[in-house]
């Protein structure tokens, strides 16, 4: 373990990620304290091995995680810079302008918050989802605040490593935009290909094959969540979705020209053999 | 083996689903003569054990199973019917509509002709890629011509069981229509979203995880089978891809007033906190 996991590690949002997050450390050996405003996500978290709740003579944490849904992200930091004025904090939600943004325009201290993206997941949430090995091998984005001191980078970093993760460097903008391509974009596709099946009957959903289920696979997630990701991403998502209207309309419309020479083939005059015995 | 292949079967056209089809049959010992324009196809598909070319001294074939590209398909049942006037003809083509219009403007002789469908196939394609089990408890559609005489719809039924398949009816409409919705518009979709990553960068492409990879998978498949496909079923597809177009437009007007609520919280005048210290 590494500076950033030397205290105590406060982690809030006992959800899939922050469970994972909880279950990763707790292996390693470092004291982490668990925080939920749900007892029973609480108490799961806990019963799954991801740390213990907070007791009135613990130490102030030297790390705070912040997993919460990204609507409520912002407001969640914010209250923790508060109540831990020596704390490092980061949070990982998918989204990382808003935050970021919602903070400055709260005045938040981002000398010490440096904003997290761990590219890891799963369609199943909620602490019982919660693995230790989520983020093996998976990318995890640092987002400076652009105010972040360097040892507050370091020990997000350091975390990142910690849990096997690779960092990668970005801004909240750039990471933006990149998710709006790569995940959320792709989640809103599979949504829609799969609300056009909800009125096909039986027979035609018994021809499905391993392709749809690819294609709709992500359409199982939390919808909850994926609401307020959306929300939160809104601009860039909007931005690439337009484009792929773009692209849909140019299909709609070649198809209506390819149809109509099709039906002008199938029908032309002088076109129907001599020999048809129908 | 059933009545179906009592006889010589011919297969007409080795690709993916022809040599398939060969493979399955020969190694239940059926004779199987292949007939493919390609003479490397031809050669390919009798190497890897999927039948042999045709010998002039050949008994008339029971059984015609025309795999050839959609948009041939039709022209070649044609040609296949008039070449052998006591054989039964299928044809495996991903559309059945426009196959039956162009054979019904054709004059062609329908009691001998049952379109079929089976579900099954690889982002692979060519002799190469067949597999003797790529339709073992694969739904297969069979669509009557309407005038089809039943023994031929036995006959074809039969094959799809021999092969391990299981035999779906549905007329060619109804067919076409399932399809756009389950395999032809998913396709599209996989394609849409994947062109959507060409301007990305390496920084982005490499946040992607399995849902990108799923999501996009079968964009990876054949561009000129799949332009013939859309362009036989351009109708049923269009459909469903207006639709979606419209459910597209829903989501992106969505998205335009939650950013715009966004912005206004994080801009709004007061949102600040008091003691901000940036």
């Amino acid at each position: 373990m590494t500076l950033a996991t030397r205290g105590p590690v406060r982690i809030v949002g006992t959800g899939l990620l922050g469970t994972s997050v909880g279950l990763a450390l707790s292996t390693h050996g470092v004291d982490v304290v668990l925080h939920d405003p749900s007892r029973t996500a609480l108490a799961l978290a806990r019963d799954v091995g991801a740390g213990r709740p907070a007791r009135p003579d613990d130490a102030a944490p030297t790390l705070i995680v912040v997993a919460a849904p990204p609507d409520v992200t912002a407001d969640v930091v914010r209250a923790e810079l508060e109540a831990y004025p020596d704390a490092v904090v980061t949070d990982v939600a998918s989204v990382k302008g808003y935050v970021l943004a919602e903070l400055k325009a709260a005045g938040a201290d981002l000398t010490r918050y440096v904003g997290s993206h761990p590219m890891a997941g799963r369609e199943r949430s909620g602490p019982s989802a919660a693995v230790p090995d989520l983020f093996l091998g998976r990318p995890w984005v640092i987002a400076d605040s652009g105010s972040s001191h360097p040892d507050a980078v370091l020990a997000v970093r350091s975390l990142a490593v910690d849990l096997g993760a690779v960092p990668v460097t970005m801004d909240a903008d750039a990471h933006d935009a990149a998710v709006a391509a790569v995940s959320h974009v792709p989640q809103v596709a599979a949504s829609l290909v799969a609300a056009r099946l909800r009125g096909a009957d039986d027979a035609a959903l018994g021809l499905a094959g391993q392709g749809l289920r690819d294609v709709t696979r992500l359409a199982a997630s939390d919808p909850a969540l994926w609401t307020s990701i959306l929300a939160a991403n809104a601009a860039a998502v909007r931005d690439v979705l337009q484009d792929l209207r773009t692209d849909l309309d140019t299909v709609i419309d070649a198809l209506g020209q390819l149809n109509f020479d099709g039906e002008a083939v199938a029908a032309a005059p002088g076109s129907g053999g001599p020999g048809g015995s129908n």
